[in-house]
């Protein structure tokens, strides 16, 4: 097939097609070694059609494979009183393979080759459909939606000038006692009628918030998670009532692991501004008992204190905020 | 073997052998305590003979250890009419535990010693068989394939001053109501003729895109993914004439995790020069309703506005780029 | 319903309720064509009503199906002796399926019409139940805590002047053949008495150590772990009195990969200062053989060995500790 | 109990202790609430012998719940000839479960206990036994190590000037067509003499090497990753005959998620200083076919050209490298 190339360039089709797959050939290397030393990945992946034949094979050997000595064993010795032919013992094969084992008058009789072609397609249909309601079932009965429901939050945020920092901060904790693993914190603020040129109300935009330690969190302990309201957050210089009268949203996503099943859970939360109290604290909760464990108290997790103006952690103006973020990361534990 | 080692010495083997596994010995750790403290992957990583040998040992304790009760309860009360001998015990056994239970006269004899063997052992193979059929119909029902299909990208590229910072955006959604976690994007850019010392036009290299806000996606509203033309990315100073006339190729790349099943699952769209519109922004697509919850218009996905040239996000020329990235990380949702 | 939307602003719902679900509808693209072309989510995510129903549907057609069939021949051509109806082939059909093969006279009569429906309401409650079990069981078995106690962490961590960088550092090993990966680690300092305005020894809090190297381990070979005790370290100029009397508690944390299930584990070590020594290194534990191949020996994992005084990996005294934080990045295996 | 704080401190123990579980205790939430809500958890994570109660406990209701309507519908419409009591429906409510449905002279009389209760044990413990085999025949099955060897390295790496800067590249490629998703490669090297204070040639230690691009790569198309040989580098100023005549190994490690089953893979392999060819550069092996569409052809993977002295690539001597990393970041696709 001689091609013009002189005045017209060949197509330029993009890497992926609208469906997503890519438009991508490949060549030169051996796919039949390929596709037997990673067996599951290929049955994983060939078409429905394809599948299904390969099915189809596997079973008509497994039945007919083990028909063999069924009927050798019929015929020489008897052991099987039903069988008097090699399509006998093949019906057998299948009844033993699929765990039938039919007995009495509602035993197809062997004679009859469609019943019993019909009992082995049923069979293998029956398995399919049963295996693929499992796959339903352990997915929903494992979903760790609900494990994300054992995660708590604090009903409050709190403003208070942690370390010399005003922060912005909540408590996490996890009240189950199998851990989280991998956990990390994200926060997202949204102002529905500033930084908006239209003024529509429907328009906001989320926009991240640094997390002092950067967000990767210990689950074993309740955690206070904080947000520097330093230069370059958002949320500097907002003062009290700016704060109180503006359509702001906080959302705050974990994002963790569960460590007997290895799912990944999303655990949601959101703030309006009435949920934000200035110069409190959360209170203490994990405590050392006699015995030198520590113990963690969850009836004191929503609890909240207020902070007095002579301490250091009093913050008295919103907008004495220094303006460096610092730079080393640590994480809260209460 | 005494060994030389004046002049010669020893052969040195990389770490890693031709087949990636590593050449590597452990001692001076107890492995009996080790292998049966953590049963599940040592049965997952020996080898197949020994897997098999372990298989059939336990499927005959399981057989064996029951068919006495029943062998001594046959004998002293005859309480299953078919059993004379334990080796019938035995027999039944297989078929209790297989759940097989044969009745009638396909049922083999119990004298008939191969004849039941065999079907031990065509009970066992059709549990592998089975079991290895049910992770491939697991794996293909739950492939997030068909999942990532449900991702709708923008058909349609913007370039425009957002923020006074010329971007080039697009748009991304998650139309099923469960939900994404952990999503991240990537954006690529591949040009055909240009940094390509040979003028090829087989050769293409693909350069990462900085994304504004680092990429990370909150997906429960559909986002707006912005990457800043400025200076360091291989985007900045580009016209528009040479953008038209170029093979350009932008590939999104978006990585997320099923919150439902915890797969993994990437969804892929490529742009050509053709597909991006300057000065226009995307249309708004989320609404307060009057009941207060908000809505997800997705009739609107695909519209893209026209930008007044005076307004600030209006981008009068492609080189007036500014200099300097933005530090701040956000994420836009329309 | 007209709505006075004058004085009174339309109630602000957050985005994310109480239950951690968002307030959130969505409309204006193609439900049905969604929901059939991605069915395994579908059905993953439905209510649990809708769940049963589907489910009954869908084995009320595999039964019904295959019963006609069963109902031709058995009148045409006598094939199941038992079956004289079309009901009667339903529940042949049922016993087919869920491979009962009822014989004998524990079987139900076919005419029997509740019993038979209790039998296929049975049959499949009785898969759905087993089918929970085995997910149960499956992550009962295969749950990465086991293998979590395969890594093992050293007793002691050491101090030491390691390329002229005050560090502290434990060891951490993998005894298992199969592998590890994505293993990253991180280390975190509690002081119970210090950094604490109310001095109440209940309250503590965690901070992160920088790791040499960015945490991110190769585990086929056991790997030392360091700390620099530089600027920014919340243990720079900590003096050994201090250290010693403090209550102080390192707390390492391992999350890694199985390479054969995928499943993330997490294996942890707390170090109190009591288990801190000073002017140690660790003992090497890897030797080429004559053969050429690696050894790691187990056997001297916790072995430690003293520095002398004019090693230049002695360190003389706590405080002359450089100001840099070192940039590249690097791992070390004895 | 009265406890004298005055002298003797309580006993301050770790927060995790010898087995790594946590020296924690939990309280002030409601329990039971917590573990109903969350089924599926607290089976997974109950003790074995809790695990074992409510594993009989549940199925002894299944049993005897069904056994009722068989009992009632025996009684007055004799619907199953077998049975003549309660005991007798239980036992047909146990065949139908476990679908054995056993006939003939192999079943157990209905008056028999003992025989027809073990026969509900062996039943149950059957179904664990293969539930047990079911997870260990998955793991083996879809283990993804099979799934690694089709990712295939050049082997040998090259030397030269992209880009004007002194690279060290290997090439790795993706031969099966079904995606790897969140590719991720390192690169580490060893040197054997160097570094190493006592000389011992079984002291090695590995070292990070930074990846141009940052090491996350696009798998749909080999790519070319590369180490930048300049100022911060291990390998800088690294002469050809000191590379030559070390014991250096460089390994590389892929990691990456199969987009099928989610599963992590981990790819090895080995550079040894022989392996490493200086001014050479892979060979092109993407083209666009006159389709438009790109073709891969894998049977020029392992192929290297040399680069001509006038070429800008070339690189002409070690020691002219430039000092500063550059900043962008990007992939290279051949
Ligand atoms: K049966
Ligand atoms: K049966």
């Amino acid at each position: 097939n001689p091609r013009n190339r002189k005045e017209s360039k060949p197509p330029q089709l993009p890497l992926v097609d609208e469906n997503g797959s890519l438009n991508l050939e490949r060549k030169g290397f051996p796919k039949t070694f390929l596709y037997w030393g990673d067996m599951f990945h290929t049955l994983v992946n060939i078409t429905s059609t394809k599948f299904t034949i390969v099915l189809f094979i596997a079973y008509f050997l497994l039945f007919v494979v083990f028909a063999v000595p069924y009927y050798i064993e019929a015929i020489v010795h008897n052991s099987i009183p039903g069988i008097h032919s090699f399509v006998h013992a093949v019906w057998f094969s299948v009844q033993t393979s699929m765990t039938i084992g039919y007995g009495g008058d509602l035993t197809p009789v062997p004679e009859s080759f469609i019943t019993n072609a019909v009992v082995a397609l049923q069979s293998v249909t029956s398995l399919l459909v049963a295996y693929s309601l499992l796959g339903v079932v352990y997915a929903r009965f494992s979903r760790p939606t609900r494990r994300a429901t054992t995660i708590v939050f604090s009903k409050k945020m709190v403003i208070n000038n942690d370390g010399g920092i005003p922060s912005l901060s909540f408590r996490i904790g996890n009240i189950r006692k199998h851990q989280l693993i991998e956990a990390s914190v994200r926060m997202l603020v949204a102002f529905n009628n500033l930084d908006s040129e239209d003024e529509d109300d429907s328009v906001f935009r989320f926009i991240n918030l640094q997390i002092r330690g950067g967000g990767q969190l210990f689950l074993a302990l309740p955690c206070i998670v904080s947000h520097a309201m330093v230069f370059g957050s958002p949320l500097h210089n907002l003062d009290e009532e700016k704060m109180r009268s503006s359509d702001m949203e906080i959302l705050v996503l974990l994002e963790a692991v569960d460590s007997s099943t290895s799912s990944k859970l999303q655990a949601r939360k959101s703030y309006r501004p009435s949920d934000i109290k200035i110069n409190y604290r959360f209170s203490s909760m994990v405590h050392r008992m006699p015995t030198g464990r520590r113990c963690v108290d969850f009836s004191t997790f929503q609890n909240i204190d207020p902070i007095s103006e002579n301490s250091p952690d009093y913050l008295s103006s919103f907008n004495m905020n220094p303006v460096l973020v610092e730079t080393s990361s640590y994480e809260d534990f209460s």
